[in-house]
């Protein structure tokens, strides 16, 4: 099976762990068999390897994901990287290129189509090799994997099929209902479009070339931020005819909002939390490493991480936007793909960061133009260098430096660093990267 | 007006704000006209300036507490510290000697007890101002102050007066009730007894000459361990036939919980936080620097601070103690008589903390066994003596001292420093002080 991934934006829904620079997919609040936690991604790609361990899997998504991406699923895993944000069309149009020009797959295989973010189970995989079966035949140009409903959602579009069997031809599609309208098609057997379709590889590639001017991949990838932003559905779905849709009854939960994130936690309490007798329906998830106690509470949320504490009702959660939009934008927390970092202290004039690099890598070699910086190594072993200076450090050595300074750490082992800022005009806009001399 | 204040311990009902270093009292959490904010301490004692200017305040309080009360109001207010916790009253025996041997007050004059941290208006201290005057009549040998109760409460004491007159004698007391035996004492016009007295001061010398074994104010400082742990009521009032007691109908709120200290705030939110319009009596209390953002929630504190955070319905607040004993003591924050620290991070094997100190102070002359400390000064300027060198500093400067070797920081102006502490056995037991050579 030939599996493309969509891994979407930055998500501000799942506030405070999701923020502009890390996305939802990338938070570890899944346990898993072990004991240990997975994201989204991780959780989906395991699922996908346990299914059919010879599936071909690749990632679209945008350049800022490439690191958190390698960090949770290893090097290996196949990423076609998305220049600049351009809605699902041109975006699976650059992905299915990649399949064929980079990958080498034959455009006379089918690939199956999803997002990254339902919390599914394994008949769900199952259920996907079946459509990429289907889609194999060729009785249809696409075949779309339809969700039974469970209630008369507004949040999704449906589509209303001929015939009842599992597979069959699709009659219409219709956009979000109101809730009344969404009973009435229910009673026709509709079911919810959650985005997942299986096609051939060459009949998306047809489509893309129907609709955009390029060669190649290579093509495509260079001149993508001068193509229209379209949707998938509205470039595509909705004008082709041979459309079937395959009934899939199984769990899918779309993760979208606490509320949903919350149903699908197999715990009460991820991190450091605790809650009396009266709690009821609570959910503690804590990235902090001071406790969080509830007491009394019904039905709540609490998540806390070094961006901020969000308590909220579970169902008033989903309208959290307006009030994180209003939120100053300073980034306490980040994956990099050396490792990450975490703001500890802010104030006029500095600031203070804990490092943590991966064995074996390094930042890129940078100065700052109004900022000294100051190293104390806490933990590991590695070399700086600073202006072509090479030294060796370990825990308690220090090394400065001035603006203007250039200079990197490379992490033999692990390697946990406090960074102190000095400046009157710190900001990480303030960096430029160099060549190593 | 002559007034003993008592300052009590830590209190473990107002966590994360307090906890076994930081007592209640000290939260800064009251909206002054001017906007800024004041502690309870801070609070009655500008009060009790405000209502007599030449009141003289004698703060009773443990050790621990002399730097925050310092801190809180300035070097000149008078302290009466004990050197170990002996209940009421030593404590109020060692307070009276202060003020006849150390302050040279005539025995003959009046004195006004009462506890740090009831939440009051201007009236309370007109009332405290009348007790005084009452005391020094010397009609009873006590009079205390009657609160007027506004519900069966069953967290009080009863006072049952003889007669409905504003100052008249105690027919008796009565223990805590019920709430069914409360509303039989209220009916019979009793008042709840919150600790507050006057007396004669050579008074209450004579009954802790009549209970303990000391000569004067040092001798009973240098025995004062050996003192049995033993109440002022239990000591003297219950065995007391001559007390008066004082009908006092104004506000009087005893903030010991959160359920209470909320009711006593200004403003719904103290520190980052947000709400949106379906909360209903909220209260966020937050030290942090990270916003709290709450949704939904009705009757709800929300407290956080580098100890934890705490969310709770405001009734079930006041059962958070067996929880908050659970949690593994790790002091994250604490004043100090030089200043402050906080600690930001906590790693096996290092640890990092922020310092700062107020303007022409200093730490302790001290070494650690166990572990090296790299100094990075963050803001102000000042000087660090290492191993009998001197050195000035400021933003950017880094001082290193390995285990053994001999520091301080002498502050200029307020400086502020990142900390990291390296070792294997860090432990704020590891300090050793010495004699600047």
């Amino acid at each position: 099976m030939n599996i493309i991934l969509l891994s979407g934006g930055s998500g501000k829904r799942l506030w405070p762990l999701s923020n502009d620079i890390r996305s939802k997919q990338f938070i570890k609040i899944f346990k898993k068999e072990d004991g240990a936690y997975e994201s989204m991604v991780q959780r989906v790609y395991r699922q996908i390897k346990e299914t059919d361990e010879n599936a071909k899997v690749t990632v679209a998504t945008s350049k800022a994901q490439i690191s958190a991406i390698h960090n949770q699923l290893g090097e290996a895993v196949c990423i076609s990287p998305e220049p600049c944000r351009r809605d699902t069309f041109p975006a699976m149009a650059l992905a299915a290129a990649h399949l064929t020009d980079i990958q080498g797959i034959d455009p006379g295989e089918s690939v199956v189509v999803c997002p990254v973010d339902p919390y599914v189970e394994k008949d769900y995989f199952e259920a996907l090799k079946e459509l990429s079966i289907q889609a194999e035949k060729g009785e249809a140009n696409l075949v779309l994997l339809g969700m039974a409903p469970t209630y008369p959602s507004e949040k999704y579009g449906y589509i209303i099929p001929e015939k009842a069997d599992k597979i069959t031809f699709v009659k219409t599609f219709q956009e979000k209902p109101t809730a009344e309208k969404a009973k009435d098609y229910i009673k026709q057997g509709a079911l919810w479009n959650g985005g997942v379709f299986a096609c051939k590889l060459e009949y998306l590639l047809r489509k893309a070339h129907e609709l955009m001017d390029f060669t190649d991949y290579q093509d495509l990838y260079e001149k993508y931020d001068a193509m229209t932003k379209i949707s998938f559905d509205y470039a595509v779905v909705e004008k082709e005819p041979r459309i079937q849709v395959m009934r899939f009854a199984g769990q899918w939960k779309d993760i979208g909002t606490w509320n949903t994130m919350t149903e699908a936690m197999e715990e009460a309490i991820v991190g450091k939390g605790m809650m009396d007798e009266t709690c009821k329906d609570v959910h503690i998830i804590n990235e902090m490493d001071v406790p969080i106690l509830a007491m009394g509470v019904q039905n709540v949320v609490i998540s806390a991480s070094p961006e901020g504490i969000f308590v909220a009702d579970k169902e008033q959660s989903s309208y959290m936007k307006p009030f994180v939009d209003q939120m100053d934008g300073q980034v306490m927390f980040a994956e990099k793909s050396w490792g990450s970092y975490r703001v500890v202290d802010v104030e006029t004039g500095s600031m203070t960061i804990k490092v943590t690099l991966h064995a074996g890598h390094s930042m890129n070699y940078h100065s700052h133009k109004n900022r000294d910086e100051i190293w104390t190594v806490i933990s590991g072993s590695g070399r700086t260098i600073v202006d072509g200076m090479e030294q060796k450090v370990g825990p308690g050595d220090v090394v400065t430096m001035s603006a203007g300074c250039r200079h990197t750490v490379i992490a033999e082992t692990e390697l946990k660093l406090i960074e102190v800022q000095i400046g009157e005009d710190i900001s990480v806009q303030d960096k430029e990267k160099h060549e190593l001399e």
